[in-house]
């Protein structure tokens, strides 16, 4: 919904937060009802890169954090918006995930960040307005800027879309050698294998490198 | 504004607040567009009381938090957000006011507040949209109640023995495949495989079993 999208970028703006991506946007883009509610964020949303897919909109970030309203039982870790700040990973490009307004994000979305994000709500009644859900991260973001004390981590990082080359790698080898006996349950596997490598925390360049090695060699016939 | 109203009530359901009071609202009461903004949330709007004047609506109050977005040179103690929950007067009957969508409260209604809170923004762009402070202070007040750390992971997670089995099993094939070229390397290279595969956080039975299968079926000569 533009409204929704337009009051995300006044949050953005409000603290600090410039970069905006967005996946398939339901009513084409650029859209009116957006810039309205964006009062002076329209710069945000000028600025915004349109997707036509998720893989293809974090391809280049180093770390993700898939924020839902309900708690979903995938093998993923968990942070609370309230601790968000200490569980960031230093000097990488994290990107936030929010899903749509009626829905939030699917199982096969969610898979492909390194955590999941939750905003604890009342039980009575837990799902959040888009914007009132990127309002609290932002607000998080930002009021704990300035206050330091983490360690530096040197290694640089993997981006997902590396991380997204290795996968398809090592799918397509497991395809030759018959891994998916049962075709219909390719889906799932898939996305367990996904959630798995997504979960390495803090994965580094070199590390792919050594995993898509690893792959290639171990599936090579002698 | 109606929306904002419904998009108030919303936010209060999320995080467990119930008692609304509204002053002179501009179009009326009730309203159509608060209700369709509230979702699950109109029975807030339902109960919501509508007072004339600021003075009678707050009449029975113990304690008054004024909410700003800029700070205004008036002699009354500031609380940022961030420290609202430990400002907090104990056993009180509290409010808390939030001023008109385009202009905020006035100094008249400021100054019948006991102290005031403020959200720290951004320098570019102060201006928060109603719903989202509302948001953001409702979250705060919610955040605290019972903190704890990580949701619980239903999963049965691996043993040290499983993972141990899993890397011994991927070392012994990629050995046979010659995935280490100088053995003077092999101790480090194993070091980090090994390092990869440790980090995975709270991996699964399962999971470990999926990478068992993979590391054989990749490894089949076929």
């Amino acid at each position: 919904m533009g409204e929704n999208i337009g009051a995300v970028a006044r949050a953005m703006k409000n603290f600090g937060l410039r970069d905006l991506r967005i996946v398939s946007p339901r009513d084409g883009w650029p859209n009116q009802k957006a810039d309205s509610v964006a009062v002076e964020a329209v710069s945000i949303l000028r600025k915004a890169e349109i997707y036509e897919d998720l893989g293809s909109a974090i391809s280049d970030l180093e770390y993700i954090y898939a924020t839902t309203a309900t708690k979903r039982y995938m093998n993923k870790d968990y942070v609370s918006s309230n601790n968000l700040y200490e569980d960031l990973p230093q000097n990488s490009k994290i990107g936030f995930l929010f899903g749509r307004e009626s829905s939030g994000l699917t199982n096969e979305e969610i898979v492909m960040s390194n955590k999941i994000l939750t905003i604890e709500t009342g039980e009575e009644f837990s799902s959040l307005n888009l914007s009132h859900a990127v309002s609290i991260i932002c607000y998080e973001l930002f009021g704990h800027r300035g206050r330091s004390g983490k360690i530096e981590n040197i290694q640089t990082l993997a981006t997902k879309g590396e991380v997204d080359y290795l996968l398809k790698s090592l799918i397509e080898e497991l395809d030759k050698k018959g891994f998916f006996k049962v075709q219909d349950k390719k889906p799932e596997m898939v996305k367990n294998i996904t959630n798995i490598f997504s979960r390495i925390d803090k994965l580094s360049k070199t590390e792919v490198q050594t995993l898509t090695g690893i792959v290639k060699d171990l599936s090579r016939e002698s």
